[in-house]
C-alpha cells in the first residue's frame, strides 16, 4: 500500500443527496437498470496512460504533475502499478486499459522493452489474482517514439512496419494472457503530415496488411476478444486514415475485414470529425461495428483533442440509447480516455475526474433506459417510417419496382406527397423529460 | 440575341500581359499542355443554377439580382435559355450542367413539371445543333421543394421516394438524349436534421435502392455516361449521408455498387468535411472513384458552403497533379459550381467570375504539368517508398510474412529503424517553384 | 380569435411529473427563486420574426410552412398580429420583440412602409390594453432588402445610411410609444464580404455616427430603455464588425459610447465567435455591458447560425449564475431568438419549441440559484484569489510596486511560488450537483 | 565555426530560374521595391525558439530532432548560440528574436536563471559586433514552467505575478542592451482553462497592472522600442485574453494604454480567431496598432497552432498591401514564428523552411507594390466611397445631421437608393493579376 491517496477513503455510492465530493451520487454498481447491473452495462475502465503516465504537459509547457514514480525506471513502473491498482480499488471499477509504454520504460532494444513490459505484466497478473479489476483492453503505443514519426504500419520504411509488428505481437499476447477482452488499434500516426510526401494508396495497402497480420496472430494464439479500431480524424497527424466510423468501414470492406473488426468510439474524436458522439454510435451500430467506447468529452471551443472527463448527462443518454437498442456493448465497455487538466495536480483530482465521469454515465444510462421503457420515443420513430413496412414501400425495398413503375404510378395517381412535421422540438423536449 | 451582354465582347485569350478584365490571361484553350489541348484537360462547364437561376439571396435577405427572365414562367425560361447559350458563347466554354428546376418552372403536377423541362430541353437540343457547347451533366433537384424537406430517396414516406424516382427518370432520359456525359446525384437532403427522428439503417437501405434503380434505368436506356455522387458533409441538413469520398466509397461497397459509380468532388464540400481539396481527389483517385470536379472555393473563415469562384492557383496545381497522374478526368470535367456574390449585380460580373476562375484552373494545370515534367517530385516520392518494391517490404505486402516472422527478424537483427527527414518544407518550396 | 391553435389548450405549469407535452414542467412563473418570481428573473419574450414571419426556408429550399397569413399584404399582417397575441396568451409569456418588417409588408416608399408599420403598431397598442404581454424590444430590419446588401450605416453610399436612419427613427419611436424597454441594433450587414472593396476605418466612423444619432434621438424623445448592440461574428457577411462583446466594447470606447450602450448576447452568436455562452455573459458583466439575452442554441456541428431552441440546462445554469451575480438583467430579458426547424410544420410545434425552451431556462435558473445559495462555488473562487486582497497582492494592484521592487523581492526571498490545483474536475462535478 | 551545416553553402539570391533549393529565387535583399530595399521592407527575423530550442515533439510524441546541443546545459547553450549565428549568416537575415528560456537553461532560482540568460546575452553582444544580424525583439517565456500553469500576470497567486515581473525585468533590460527594437508580450497562459475557477474582471486588472509596470520600466531604462502584444485566441489555454486585435484594443483603451502599445500579429493566430491574416492587419492598421508580424501559416484543416512556414504568396500580397499603405512596419519586421515539421530532421530543412518562407514574402511584397503602383485597386476603392467626401455624406460624418434631418430628406426626396455592384470577382481577378 503506497501513501498516494493518504487521507482519502474509497469511493462509495451515497445517493443523490450526498455532498461528499468523493462519493458516487448516481453510479450504484449493483442497481438494476433495464434488467442488468449498472456496472454490467457500463463496464467502466480506468486508462493507464492518462491516469498514471501523463504528466500535465502540453505543447507550450512541460510536466506540472509531481508523481513519486516519475524518472525512476523499472522501480517507478512498479510503484506506478501499485498506485494503479490502488486507484482501481478506490474507485471500485471493474476494468482498466493500457499501452505497453504506459506500464514500463522502453529499453535499448525491442527485446529489452518487451522484457520490461512483460515484467510489469506479471505484476498485473499477480495483482489480478486478488483484485476484482480485469483488463478491458490492451494496445501498443506506435506513435510516441521518434521511429514512428512517419507512421507505423504506414511508414515508408518496411523496417518500421516490422518493428511495429513485433511490438504488437508482444502486447497482443500479453493482453491475451491477462484475459483482456479486446485489443485496440489507434493509428495515431497512420496518416500524413503532407500529401506531398505521401502515397495514400500504398499506405492503405500497408495498413490493411498490418491489420490482417494482427487478426491472424490473434486467431493463432486463441484470442477470443474483439479487435477494435479507434477512429480519429487528425492529430497528431494532419490527416489520420481512420477518420471516422464510416471511413473505417469502407477501409475494412475494401480488404474484406469488416466482419472481424469493430470500432472503439471516442466522444472527442467524433467531435473532431464533425460528428456528434451519438451519430458515430448510431452509424456504427447500424453497421454492426459498435464495439466499445472511449468516454471523455472535447472542449466545445477547442480544435484539438482535449480529452476532458465527460460532464454532460444528456449526451450520454443518447449514447446509451443506441447501446441499449443493440443489446449492450458485449465485450466492450466505457474506457475513461480522459485526462486531468494541467492544473489538476492533486491525487484527489484523479478521483474527482472519474467520480464525476462515472456519475454522468450512470445518469445517461438511467435516462436512456427510462426513454426506452416509456416507449413514446420508439413508437414515434416506428410510426414515422411505417410506410416502408408494407404495400408500395415494402415492394420498393424488395426490389420489385423499377423507375418506370414508379414514374407510371406518379402519373397514374397524380401523386402529390404532403410533408408531415418532423417534430424535432417535441422530441428534444421528450428527451429532456428523462435527463 | 438578347441584349443581356450589350456592350461586352466575347472573352478571348490575350496572354499574361493583357489588362483587359474580360480576356483570358492564362486559359488558352488550344494550347498544348502535357500532350493535350488545355480545353480537353479542363473541360470547363458553366452551371445553369448559380449562373441563371440564382437571385443573390441568402438566409438574411432576398433577391438582389434583377434578371429580365425572373417571374415570367415559361417565357422567362426561354429567355433564360437564350442568355445561357449567349453566356457559353461569350466565355467560349465547351460544357454546361443543369438541374431540371433550373431550366423550367415547376407545374402543378409532376407531369406538367416534366413537360416544361422537356420543352426547354428541346430548345437546348436545337441550340446545340449550332453551338459548340455540350452537356457535361444533368441532375434532378430533389431538395428545394417542400415535399423533399425530409429527404427524397431517404424520406420516411415511400411516396416521396416514388415522386423523386419519377423526377430522376425524366432528367436522366433528357440528359441521355442531349448527349450528356455524366449524370450526377447530390443528396442535398439525404441525411438528417436530428437523429431523434431518424432510422439511419433504414434510410441507408432506401438510398441504395434508389441508386440501384437509377443505374438499372441508365443501363436500360443505353446511357453510357458516368453516374456520379457528389459528396457533401452537411448543409442544408445537419448531417448528409454522402459525407465525403471515403464515406461514399464505404456505402457503395456495402451495396455492391462501387464499380458503377464515381464521385463528383466539390472544392468547398471537401473543405466543409475537414479535408483539403487535393485530399479528396487523391483519395478518390486511389480508389478509382475520381470522376469529375465542381470547381469553386469556400471562404476560409465561413462555416457554410460559400461557393466562391476559385482564386488559388496553388490549390488547383495540386488538384491537377492527381488528375494528370490518373490520366485525366475522362468523361468528367470542371463544372463551375460557383455563384456570384450577393453584391455582384451586373451581367459583367458573371463573366468576371468565370474568366478569373478559368484562368486559375489554367495556371493550376500548367503548374501541375510542369511539376510532372520536371520529375523531381515524383522521383522523391518513389525514393521514399522504395523499400516496399523489393526484399522484405515486398514480401510483407505479398503476404509472405507473419507477426512471428517479423518479430523474429527484429530480435535477430536487433532492428533499430532510423527516421529520415520527411522534407516537407523542401517539397512545399518545390511546388511553389511551379506555381 | 383565429383557429390557428384550434384544439390546443393554453400551456400551464403542471410540475415535473407531467407527461403533457404542452405543459410547463419546470417553468412556474410565480415560484419564488432567489427572492424573486421566476418570470421576473427570466422575462421571456417571443420573437415575432422566427415565430410568425419565417417560412421554413433555407439556402437550398423555399417555404415549407403554410400559414394562413402568407401573401396577404396588410390583411395578412393583421391576421399575423392576432395569432401573435394568441401565441403570447397560449404560452403565458410577459414579452415579445419585433422588427418593423416582421409586422407589416414593405411599401413602395419608406413613407408607405412606415405607415404600414404604424398601422400594425396601433393594433399592438390596442391589444396590449387587454393583454398582459409587453414589448421587450423593437428593432429595424436593415439587412434583408437589397438596398442594404452593402450595409446600412456602413454602406459606401450615404443615401443608404440616410434611408436606414429614417427607418430606425420610425421603429425607435414606435418602440418608445409601445413602452418597449429596450431598443436593439443588430448589424447584420455592417461588415464586409471582401476586404478588397472595403475601407474599414471609414466604415467604423460611419457606424459610430449612426449609433450616436440613434442615442441622441432616443434622448430627445425621452426613451428611457436600454440601447443594445447584438454582437455576431459573421453571417450573412463574411465578417461582421460587432464580432463579440469584447470587440463591441472596444468600438464603443473608441467613440466614447461605452456608458450608453450595452449588449444583447445571443447564445449561438457566442458559439460562432469561438466562445461559450457563459464566456460572453461573464465578459459583458465584468465590463458592465450585460443588458439582455437572445436565448437559443447552435447545432454543435454546424458552422452557421442555426437558432435552435435551447435544450441544455447545464449551459443555462452557468448563464444564470452570471446574471444573478450581477443582480439580474434589469430591463433586459430572454428573447427566444429561436426558429422552428424546417420540418416542424404544425402550429403545435411553435408551442413545443417555446415550452421546452422555457423549461430549460427555468431549470438553469433554479440550478444557478442553488449553486449560489450553497456557497461552496463562490467560496472556492474567493479563496483562490485571496492573495490579492491584502499584503503584497493589494499593494501591487494599488500601483505601489515597480518592476524593480518586485524583482528585488524575488531575489531577497528567493521566491519559488508553488502551483496549487485548479480543481477543474471538482468544480465541474459541483456544478453537476445542481443541474 | 561548428559543423552543423557542413557541406552546405550560404543562401544567395539566384533569381527565378534557379533550381538550387538553397538559393533565394525571389528574395533579393538589395532590390528596390516601392522605393526601398527589399530587406528594409521585410526586416526578416529568425526565431530562436522554433529554430534552435524546439525538438520536434508534439502532444503524442517526444523529441525527433537530434541536435548536438541538447541536454548539455550551459555548454549546449553556447553551442546553440554558435549555430544560431551561423544560421543567420547562412540565411543572410538582418534580425533574430528570442525568449529568455530559449537561449539558456533555467537554474534553481530566478537569480541563477537570469545569470545564465545574461551570460548568453553577452555572447550575443560579442557576436553582434561582427555579425550584421540585430535583435528585432526579445521576450520572456512566462508559460512553460509549471509555476505559470495558471497564468503569469493573471495568476491567482500574487507571488507568481511577482516572479514573472522579475523575469520580464531581466529580459527587457537585456533586450534594451542588445539594441532590440521591440519588446513583445505574448500572454500564453493569460486566460483560463475553465471559467469555473476564474474571476475575469480581477484577472483583467492584474494584466493591465503588469503591462503598466513593463511600460514604466521601459521608460525608466530609456528603451525606445515598441512594446507589442501578440494576440492569440486560445491554446494552450481554452481562452486567452488577448484574443485578437480588436479585443486587445478594447483592453488597452480600458486602461488608457492604447497609445503606448501595438500589436505583433501572427498569421496563424488570426486564423484561429476566425479571421484572415489581412483582416487583422487591416484592423490593426486602421487603429494605429500594427506594429510587427509573426510570419507563418496554419494548416487550413487543423484546429491548433501549427506554425507552418508561409507558402501562399497571395496571402502575403494582401498583407503587404496594408503594410505599404501605412508606410511600412517602422521598427517592426517579419519574424518567422514557424517551426519545422516533426519529420524535418535535417539541418538543411531549417534552411529550406526559411528560404521558402522568405521567397513567399518577397513575392507578396512585389505583388503588393505592383498593385499599388497600378493604382486601379485604390482608385476603385476611393470611387466606391466617394459619396462620403462631400455633400450630404460629409455633413453626416461631420455631425451636422440628426435622425430627423435624415428622415425628412428621405420623405422629401422619396429616396430610393439603388445598389451598385460590389465587384468582388473583378477585384479578386485584379489581385491575381499581380500574384
Ligand atoms: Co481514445
Ligand atoms: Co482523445
Ligand atoms: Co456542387
Ligand atoms: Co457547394
Ligand atoms: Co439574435
Ligand atoms: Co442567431
Ligand atoms: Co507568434
Ligand atoms: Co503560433
Amino acid at each position: 500500500m503506497t501513501d498516494f491517496y493518504k487521507g482519502l477513503s474509497p469511493v462509495k455510492f451515497e445517493g443523490e443527496q450526498s455532498t461528499n465530493a468523493l462519493a458516487y451520487r448516481h453510479y450504484n454498481k449493483d442497481e438494476i437498470v433495464a434488467g442488468k447491473r449498472m456496472e454490467d452495462h457500463i463496464r467502466p475502465a480506468v486508462a493507464y496512460w492518462h491516469s498514471f503516465a501523463a504528466e500535465g504537459g502540453d505543447p507550450f509547457g512541460g510536466r506540472t504533475f509531481d508523481r513519486p514514480w516519475y524518472d525512476k525506471g523499472m522501480d517507478g513502473a512498479r510503484m506506478k502499478a501499485d498506485v494503479a491498482f490502488e486507484t482501481f480499488d478506490m474507485l471500485d471499477v471493474p476494468f482498466f486499459c493500457f499501452h505497453d509504454v504506459d506500464i514500463a520504460p522502453e529499453g535499448d532494444s525491442l527485446a529489452e522493452s518487451n522484457k520490461n513490459v512483460r515484467e510489469i505484466g506479471e505484476i498485473f497478473a499477480k495483482k489480478m489474482e486478488t483484485s476484482r479489476t480485469r483488463l478491458l483492453w490492451g494496445t501498443a503505443n506506435l506513435f510516441s517514439n521518434r521511429r514512428y514519426m512517419g507512421g507505423a504500419a504506414t511508414n515508408p520504411d518496411p523496417d518500421v512496419f516490422t518493428y511495429a509488428a513485433a511490438q504488437v505481437k508482444n502486447v497482443l499476447e500479453l493482453t491475451h494472457e491477462l484475459g483482456g477482452e479486446n485489443y485496440v488499434l489507434w493509428g495515431g500516426r497512420e496518416g500524413y503530415e503532407t500529401l506531398l510526401n505521401t502515397k495514400i494508396g500504398q499506405e492503405s495497402d500497408q495498413m490493411a496488411r498490418f491489420l490482417t497480420l494482427v487478426i491472424e496472430h490473434a486467431d493463432k494464439i486463441g484470442f477470443k476478444g474483439q479487435i477494435l479500431i479507434e477512429p480519429k480524424p487528425q492529430e497528431p497527424t494532419k490527416h489520420q486514415y481512420d477518420y471516422d466510423v464510416a471511413t473505417v468501414y469502407g477501409f475494412l470492406q475494401r480488404y474484406g475485414l469488416e466482419k472481424r473488426v469493430k470500432c472503439n468510439i471516442e466522444v472527442g474524436h467524433a467531435f473532431l470529425a464533425g460528428h456528434s458522439f451519438e451519430h458515430e454510435l448510431a452509424v456504427a451500430s447500424s453497421l454492426g461495428m459498435l464495439g466499445s467506447v472511449d468516454a471523455n468529452r472535447n472542449d466545445l471551443q477547442s480544435g484539438w483533442d482535449t480529452d476532458h472527463f465527460p460532464n454532460n448527462p444528456g449526451e450520454m443518454a443518447l449514447a446509451f440509447y443506441y447501446i441499449l437498442k443493440q443489446g449492450g456493448l458485449g465485450k466492450g465497455g466505457f474506457n475513461f480516455d480522459a485526462k486531468l487538466r494541467r492544473q489538476s495536480l492533486d491525487p484527489a483530482d484523479l478521483l474527482y475526474g472519474h467520480v464525476g465521469g462515472l456519475d454522468v454515465l450512470a445518469r445517461g444510462l438511467k435516462a436512456a433506459a427510462a426513454m426506452i421503457e416509456d416507449g413514446e420515443f420508439d413508437r414515434l420513430l416506428d410510426e414515422r417510417y411505417a410506410g416502408w413496412q408494407s404495400g408500395e414501400g415494402k415492394a420498393i425495398l424488395n426490389g420489385e419496382r423499377s423507375l418506370e413503375n414508379l414514374a407510371e404510378r406518379v402519373e397514374r395517381e397524380n401523386l402529390q406527397p404532403q410533408p408531415r412535421s418532423g417534430r424535432q422540438e417535441y422530441l428534444e423536449n421528450l428527451v429532456n423529460r428523462f435527463v
